[in-house]
């Protein structure tokens, strides 16, 4: 087993190796900006699978104008974020912006708001790669729910290994599909400027699209394009993850993302413009559909097929960056399970990079690996922590003034208006293509993180030794007086060891099992009188070997009076096995009895471990048979 | 969660309650011949699959000879069993038989082939009970999976309650079914020889099918009705839970079954001769549509339905029955894992009941609970075991003789010799159909048993202690010091109340933290002199909070010498909490340290109970906000 985890997560780091693991703008650009990047494959297609039933042709100068408002939204939010990076240089994000300067609520609404967008991010990012592959090969077509949750766990496995890895890994890609989408656009562009994009069909809208009025058509069209944008928090969720000095490099990541981001979409809407693609149904995803119609069947199609998906999957992998760190900020403060904060063998957050694969598998399953179900979901959340850290950074500028405090005030405060404007328009038009999920869950995620915060606020107080505690208790005096019991289901040698062991910790020591009936109790007598000791030995009656109700019960009628402080100690062997499956034979009775004990406080389990040795050394050759 | 415990498997049993949960004819007859008798719903069926395509309606006279075939088999079983019944009142059927008779390795290759019968016959069973219930309403076709998992969750729980109950809910169907197909049997047979049955389809036999010799196809027919006699073993194998005299019962069931059975059997031949029912693709079920040729959509109809479908499930309920008794007898032997011979709170063996259940689950998601499917890697298993059961009778009679031996012995005799050709027979014609599957999972789960056995054995080796130990060992000297050390993650409660324990059971304690830095460790040193305590207390510097690796170097840097049998107690706090999903925010550092400390012979690992308060009470009305 241990061999096998080292081949798939990779030996384990030693602490120091956590600082080596950060990156630069030229690995940190393809992580952290891949999702915005990658985008440019699914916005523009969903757009278009808006407005084509209704607008026919006319929709590809329709997807112009909301691919500006796109880039206008996008511009506003790097301008704000710029300023949360200057100012939030230990990274966090929405959650920690919102609740430094907000307040607890709004901090864990944006927590809840974020964890849903990067479940999300993983979900319609593998997806969409997947279909661009199913695009091209479409005997692969049904195999997509399978594909696309073997994509998931493969970047579980990569991401348990490690942050820099992660970045060796899947580094490249990002600059070939920006390559490759350049080149597209380029040769694409000159074909329809000269005039020689072929026939281009005429696409008429279906009756049925007809029926929509203008407005509503166009708002639901904004909310499926407004997924384009849903990568950028992750740069400033990621500043602590940069070298020195991390602001700096942070805030130059953010601003190559716009200008790239930019740049293909507008590419992709102007060779929508000349090409006119289909979009949703049977169709084939849009940029295979425009890679067919610049470049036909030849080297640079497959190009394209291959370095879309791989930064689609890159793009994955923001989320696998972002999530687990948030989630362990929130660990920490006491908002989620505290081993979500804990960093496993590889420096990794395990547990949080576990969690994100389950959830989003689920969501794949359940979409059956469509975009278009999923897309739906998407950008609420996301616009939601947008809308809590820039009024976070408002509310901020507001308090601690400073110089050209005004400015910058504006700015983070129109950042605000837009996003809550974003958010009521995508949890409005999107309500119904499932949106309305994502508005019943992080309601839900918000209650669940607070009443784990309320656990968690009770136990401390709970822990807690006051300082006039300190000024009464002793512990320098023995207040406890100790019975040590051994159950024992026969006298072999695990229990003699035991036995040894409770004499050591006791002179109060007792010996315990029970018989199903009386032959049985008298062979256990017989082999117990040769033993030489002084230990008393207490023999009860139990018709189906039920060993924890006569335990119980022989220590509450014992003289002892736990009322007053003093304790039971009980011992129960523990096997050490050679191999993992010999672990299914051994220790369930143990488990289960020690889980039975432990509900009673003055009960301590003493767990004894005993080791065996592998079966062919204890059994030596002639009685192991192969 | 207990109440909803409470609630599906009802409360816990007292153990007296045991010897109460047995069963008469009256009872014994629907539970134990429930299997034998629902097969009549589809082994005929599963024999016109085969023949139909091939012989058009000349299948139908076949069908006949093929169902005389299987009676003869039937009688043959029936008689060599009433005899194994005799010699073994404690049942464990074919198992213990082989075992005691033909040595260890046949009789676990009998236990092998029977869990895979008991498997397959909850998976075959409740496929077909479902197919009946889609013939009628193919609405419900696209679900069958989903319906079939469901009801095997609901046996589950049913079991899980107890023997008497499931007898009880389930008792009256058989009687419904026998009543019902007499009923139709009666009717159709007298429709069928007054010649009023109105135009009967005149069947042609298909291209593909004329291709197979006549020999392979009539061997194919056969191993495909052999899943008829698949539940005569039931009988003999639950003697124990029949009534005093229980042989006396059980024989007398044994033979009501097979009367039963051969009425029905012969029954459903004759109405298909008379009928000419269509087979295999999108026909219905065999029953139903004899149903609607005897009775059209009237009452009946839907009463054959019902039954059918109920007694299907009661037969799934067999194996319910024999599968737990079976690995209870060999878990008690070391062949299976020993959680596996325990009975639960309700006096069920609740591990069978849920493995049995999980691998039918399997089977029937992985073949779409289609009875096409799974049929053939039905009878090979079951009838392995018949061969093996009736092989060590013969066995018997040639040891032991006593009186009448011989004819006794030619009755099993002549059953091995039967059974060992259809174990061919079927092995090879059903091969390709999926047998082979059964044909490399029972020499694999015989390799699993015999290691299990080992591993027991190895251990049993190293535990036992003989007598020159006896005589020289002398537990009444103290052999071992001991140390104890109490982690803290802080100074708390739960802390002190390890420290105050960890002096009353020795002299020698050590207090023992890890900080993750100078700050840190001064903080805790702040607060650990403010106590008052001659406690040595010992600070670890450790970067990321790791505590097991310090841990170990520190106890392996400390004086004593647990080379000579010296021991370390670790105290460690286990967290109890009120409701069960607080659980998930506790205790998993404690399980992970404990699981990497009792890799070390040498430490005791005491888990020390804390009892938290519930979140309300602890933190008073001011603090709590609902």
């Amino acid at each position: 087993m241990a061999s096998l985890k080292n081949i798939l997560i990779g030996k384990p780091l030693k602490n120091e190796a956590l600082s080596g693991e950060k990156m630069g703008v030229v690995w940190g650009l393809p992580i952290l900006a891949s999702d915005a990047i990658s985008s440019v494959a699914y916005a523009g297609q969903q757009i278009l699978i808006v407005l084509l039933p209704a607008l026919g042709a006319l929709a590809f100068t329709q997807l112009g104008f909301i691919t500006a408002a796109t880039v206008v939204l996008l511009a506003i939010l790097v301008l704000s974020y710029r300023q949360t990076i200057d100012n939030y240089p230990n990274g966090g994000g929405a959650f920690v912006v919102a609740k430094e300067n907000l307040g607890v609520i709004p901090g864990v609404v944006a927590g809840a708001a974020l964890t849903v967008g990067y479940i999300m991010t993983v979900a319609v990012s593998v997806a969409s790669g997947v279909e661009q592959v199913t695009s091209v090969f479409s005997a692969l077509r049904p195999f997509e729910v399978p594909i696309s949750v073997l994509l998931v766990l493969l970047l579980m496995v990569g991401n348990l290994r490690g942050i820099r890895e992660s970045a060796r890994i899947f580094g490249v890609p990002t600059y070939a599909f920006v390559f490759g989408m350049l080149v597209m656009m380029a040769v694409g562009a000159y074909q329809i400027l000269s005039g020689k994009t072929g026939d281009v069909p005429d696409i008429q809208p279906t009756a049925s699209g007809l029926a929509t009025p203008l407005i509503i058509l166009t708002l639901q069209a904004f909310s499926s394009g407004c997924s384009a944008l849903t990568g950028v928090e992750a740069v400033s969720n990621a500043v602590p993850s940069f070298r020195n000095p991390p602001t700096k490099y942070a805030k130059t990541v953010l601003v190559l993302l716009a200008v790239i981001a930019t740049v293909l979409l507008a590419g992709t809407a102007f060779l929508a413009f000349g090409y006119h693609p289909t979009a949703g149904g049977e169709s084939p995803a849009l940029i295979m559909q425009l890679a067919q119609s610049v470049f036909g069947h030849g080297f640079m199609y497959y190009y394209i097929m291959v370095s879309t998906f791989l930064i689609l999957i890159l793009a994955a992998n923001t989320a696998y960056t972002g999530f687990p760190v948030l989630v362990s900020v929130m660990a920490r403060e006491g908002y989620a399970p505290r081993q979500l904060s804990m960093r496993g063998d590889r420096l990794s957050f395990s547990n949080g990079i576990m969690l994100l694969s389950a959830a989003s598998i689920l969501l794949l399953i359940f979409f059956r690996a469509k975009v278009e179900g999923l897309i739906g979901l998407y950008a609420v959340g996301v616009f939601i922590s947008f809308t809590l850290s820039q009024a976070g950074m408002l509310m901020r500028w507001i308090k601690h003034r400073g110089k050209h405090w005004l400015p910058k005030a504006i700015i983070n405060g129109t950042g605000a208006l837009v996003t809550t404007a974003v958010v009521a328009v995508v949890s409005i038009f999107m309500f119904a293509k499932g949106a309305w999920i994502v508005v019943f869950l992080i309601p839900l995620l918000i209650l669940l993180m607070l009443r784990v915060k309320r656990h968690y606020t009770a136990v401390s107080k709970q822990l807690r030794v006051t300082e006039e505690m300190f000024v009464t208790l002793d512990i320098s005096k023995d207040h406890y007086r100790n019975r040590v019991i051994v159950p024992m289901a026969s006298i072999n040698q695990a229990s003699i060891r035991a036995l040894r062991y409770a004499k050591t910790i006791s002179d109060n020591v007792t010996a315990f099992s029970v018989a199903t009936d009386e032959e049985a109790e008298n062979k256990l007598r017989t082999r117990w009188n040769k033993l030489r000791t002084d230990i008393p030995y207490v023999i009860k009656y139990s018709p189906y070997r039920k060993v924890v109700d006569p335990l119980l019960e022989f220590i509450k009628s014992a003289e002892y009076d736990y009322r007053k402080g003093d304790m039971i100690t009980v011992i129960l062997p523990q096997f050490s096995v050679h191999k993992a499956w010999n672990a299914l034979l051994h220790n369930r009775t143990r488990v289960y009895i020690e889980k039975q004990l432990l509900r009673h406080k003055h009960i301590v389990v003493a767990v004894m471990p005993f080791q065996l040795k592998d079966d062919k050394a204890a059994l030596g050759d002639d009685e192991y048979i192969d």
